[in-house]
């Protein structure tokens, strides 16, 4: 029996994450959840899951929880609530395993103490990686646990490096899908509109992950992931876009074979994976191979996606530089889909706020916390000169 | 240092050993070879890697080769001769790591003797998983040593079962480039001549073989390998047409996650994977991933291709029937390529064959070699029938 804890348990991922408890009730079992905002789904996750713990957002919504709760005859579920709520939801002793899937950097805190405590951690909240990497990941070593990842690409990747050591690794090849540009001439970029962007060719996704997607930015977060969950150089990640996104990534080893990972495109199955990891248990999500007809693939274009670009020179340089690259883009991609500022507008006021940043060392979860910050404000000052049409803004140090 | 001895030296797969063990002499040292009826090969080889044992075919080369050798100076290498010769060499003392590479089932007593003494066993020939696979990989069970596959397609399947464990695979996709006749219609089949069946579209091979890959008997051969190798039942095991031959093979694991090996097409490689196992060491065989472009897939369509149906049938059944299936496949392809039978004949002698054996359980190599030499002479009766386009022969029990 696995005893799991949920970080995120109202988002996709949790829900997910779930979805595949369910079906295996003599296999795990939940101990604790860390939902949102969302009040009602998170009493109805307490009244089916019946977990000893459950954490909410605000402060002001938790003594009502407690009252309905209590009405409904579940007394024995502690209710708590914030950024500590999380961490005890994280590091809650009946624990062995935790998902980590609130989005943002608020569930950084809350992930670097699971981790911290032992726990055995699948990380779905990409801003652990990406923002903290070099962090959780040290941390999990030390720990001598792993950190299993729990998006399709970076678990397929897991799945492919089981055929050899990291030290016979020559490369890894993250699939990309390309988004919904992959063949729109660069001369339109400027025109892109938020429904053009939004509308992703295979999976169905949050706002912020299908611009990503579509700036090409979310597979230079993926870059980022991969260098820090498998300590491997920028140099040795490559990107090959594959329209139809049924390999979810390969490794290429030095002998000169490479092993290739394809499925359904079902978040379960991933979360399943990283459950019973070393294990693996049948499901139902089945890829219908005799019915395999044509893969395709293409050479990533950096000067159409500069986001691209960007991301391997902030995985090369580390530090601030992939906070700042996080920060920058959130805040570029909420601007974008308000209006503010036109889509090929999104990797300047990135490029812009990672080079007015210096690649400090992170040495604790508050100077991400305080470097991401400091780059958020930058990148917002960007955005309002920018939605100003005004000139960029000084560029200052920001960390 | 891994000390080998490789039984057909001489041959395709002898020298391509030969030709990797030596781009890596600090890792592998020649211990002895086991060579066919090319003595001058045999006497170069000798030369060259310095074995300290060197087998021959026939006796009556044995005395020339000692006594060219020993006015070489090499008075060092023993000189032995014939299937006793292949056994000393198989199990010379000396070796870690034997290649069996072969061709026909003169290979089998050989490479049985290796396996009974406890070597790690390279397999390239067919005969010894096809026609006495359920022998070899059983006493290959019992010593507690890998038998570590050399085709491409089983090796592949290798690499990819790396990723999980054996009780976790739901099936194997074997893929298969569909031979030359893939889009050739059925009705063309009777005047389809030598010299197109040779013309394979990916790997460049010996006649047999090029023409088992023009009916899909090759495939159905290593559908009853894979069986062997990998204890698993022939239901377990699908094969997909993949004309480009870039991706070697697939495991499809029980939890919906399927992977898949491929590498460029080179035989260099699959040997090196033998021979380093558990360990994977740089080469040059790089595939370009980042060229990538299509890959192609359809189903076999085993009415146009009735060898694969009957590789299945003969896989179900076991025994005496496999024996039956390659040696009838022998005469026939040899038939065939003599120009005595039609392309469409070759199924037809296979199958009359393969129903007039028993599917008696193979105790001995002696006893597969007894229903070896007994399949042949009734295909080759059949053979001789249908040459003279007389009816079919009498069926009798030929085990």
């Amino acid at each position: 029996m696995k005893r799991i804890s949920i970080l995120g348990s109202t988002g996709s991922i949790g829900r997910s994450t779930l979805s595949v408890t369910e079906t295996y009730p003599e296999r795990f079992q939940i101990v604790a959840l860390a939902a949102g905002k969302n009040l009602e789904a998170a009493f109805e996750q307490a009244r089916r899951w019946r977990p000893r713990m459950l954490s909410i957002a605000a402060e002001a919504d938790a003594e009502g929880l407690r009252t309905r709760l209590r009405q409904a005859g579940m007394n024995d579920i502690e209710v708590v609530y914030g950024a500590a709520g999380a961490v005890q939801v994280a590091t809650h002793r009946d624990a062995d395993f935790v998902v980590s899937a609130i989005v943002g950097v608020a569930g950084l805190e809350a992930t670097f103490e699971a981790v911290k405590a032992g726990k055995t951690v699948g990380v779905a909240n990409k801003e652990c990686l990406v923002a903290a990497g070099e962090l959780i990941t040290a941390e999990a070593r030390r720990q001598g646990k792993p950190l299993l990842p729990i998006d399709s690409e970076h678990n397929a990747v897991h799945q492919c490096l089981r055929g050899g050591r990291m030290e016979e690794v020559e490369r890894i090849w993250l699939t990309a899908s390309g988004g919904p540009f992959l063949n729109t001439p660069r001369s339109e970029f400027s025109s892109i509109t938020v429904e053009q962007a939004l509308n992703h060719p295979t999976w169905k996704m949050g706002k912020r992950i299908t611009i990503d997607s579509a700036t090409l930015m979310n597979k230079g977060f993926e870059v980022i992931e991969a260098c820090r969950l498998f300590h491997i150089p920028p140099s040795k990640v490559e990107v090959l876009v594959h329209p139809g996104s049924t390999i979810h990534s390969m490794v290429e080893f030095v002998d000169g074979s490479i092993l290739a990972q394809f499925s359904v495109t079902d978040m379960r199955l991933p979360i399943l994976y990283a459950l019973t990891y070393p294990e693996r248990i049948p499901s139902d999500m089945r890829f219908p191979v005799g019915n395999l007809r044509h893969l395709d693939f293409c050479s990533p274009d950096m000067n159409k996606f500069p986001c691209l670009r960007l991301a391997y020179e902030a995985a090369e340089a580390g530090g601030a530089k992939t906070v700042a690259l996080n920060a920058a883009d959130e805040v570029a991609v909420a601007a974008f889909l308000e209006g503010s500022i036109g889509f090929d507008d999104i990797p300047k006021i990135i490029e812009g706020t990672v080079s007015a940043t210096n690649a400090a060392k992170m040495e604790s979860i508050a100077k991400v916390l305080e470097a991401d910050a400091t780059a958020r404000r930058y990148a917002q000052e960007w955005v309002l000169g920018m939605a100003r049409k005004t000139v960029r803004p000084r560029a200052t140090s920001v960390v």
